[in-house]
């Protein structure tokens, strides 16, 4: 049950990737954006074991991208809310429907389509650049070490190779 | 070991969940967005079982995000490429990593910056509506039924609560 964890590589991909857990952790938030809450909805909708959806929520609540919050006093009864933070997972869901949508669509097309409400248009996630705005592009990205790159990795010599120096020492 | 199947899930987030199965698949992608094309130097990086590597690296494969190209003949040896299904996958791992740089780093900051080659500056990925440009946001995007979403479904309450009707039927 127990795996290698990933929380500690110096790498938001795998950070993130060790958050998620398995692939019923995006689909959990994926309702709570269709505006799911209770622990009930969740499992009728996604249909998985009731234990299953208990570890994926407490998970997603120790992490903080969702907030148990009563709503109920006798019995006490808890639903969970979307925080800022798991909010802000909101794209990434849009990226993975946009590359599903276009890879994994059958021959009729998309099961759903998204329609931009501040537009009015039916849409597609496009993943740009916050600076100059064009589509972030495969091998148009270089990595470069950050600030919060490990110093007892930035002189290992495959690091440097894929990294280069760190910026300040150069 | 067997798992519930989403690949027919109406959603192109299950789908494609269903595809990546764990959090090994995304960094396997990751390492061949970096280059690394061989099962050794995938090994090497990643740290990971021999065995899960291979599953990892054929279910990629079979799904066509990679391709097994042979490099040397005698003993006949393959690389595996990135193809265009694989390619297209980069602007799921930047919003990914824009999330995780935001969300999971310590107080030095990110581990890794990326720097747009294109326009030269230090970036993070933003998931903009391809029609009017603007951040796609929690709440302001509504799902409609797509023209892949299967009929039997269709006239489901709760699906027709969360989806409305067809657009082709109203």
């Amino acid at each position: 049950m127990k795996r290698t964890s990933l929380a500690h590589w110096p790498c938001s991909i795998a950070r993130t990737m060790d958050l998620l857990g398995d692939w019923w952790t995006p689909l959990v938030l994926r309702e709570a954006f269709y505006g799911v809450r209770r622990f009930d909805d969740f499992q009728h909708s996604l249909g998985l074991a009731r234990n299953t959806l208990t570890v994926r929520l407490q998970r997603l609540v120790e992490e903080g991208l969702l907030e148990r919050v009563p709503y109920q006093q006798r019995p006490e009864r808890f639903e969970y809310v979307l925080t800022d933070k798991g909010r802000d997972f909101y794209p990434v869901l849009m990226a993975l429907t946009a590359w599903g949508d276009r890879w994994l669509s059958g021959p009729q097309g998309p099961p759903v389509t998204l329609r931009h409400e501040e537009c009015g248009h039916t849409t597609s996630a496009v993943v740009v650049c916050e600076h100059c705005g064009e589509p972030l592009k495969a091998g148009a990205v270089r990595g470069e070490m950050g600030p919060g790159f490990p110093e007892r990795l930035a002189q290992r010599p495959d690091v440097r190779e894929r990294f280069g120096a760190r910026p300040d020492s150069a």
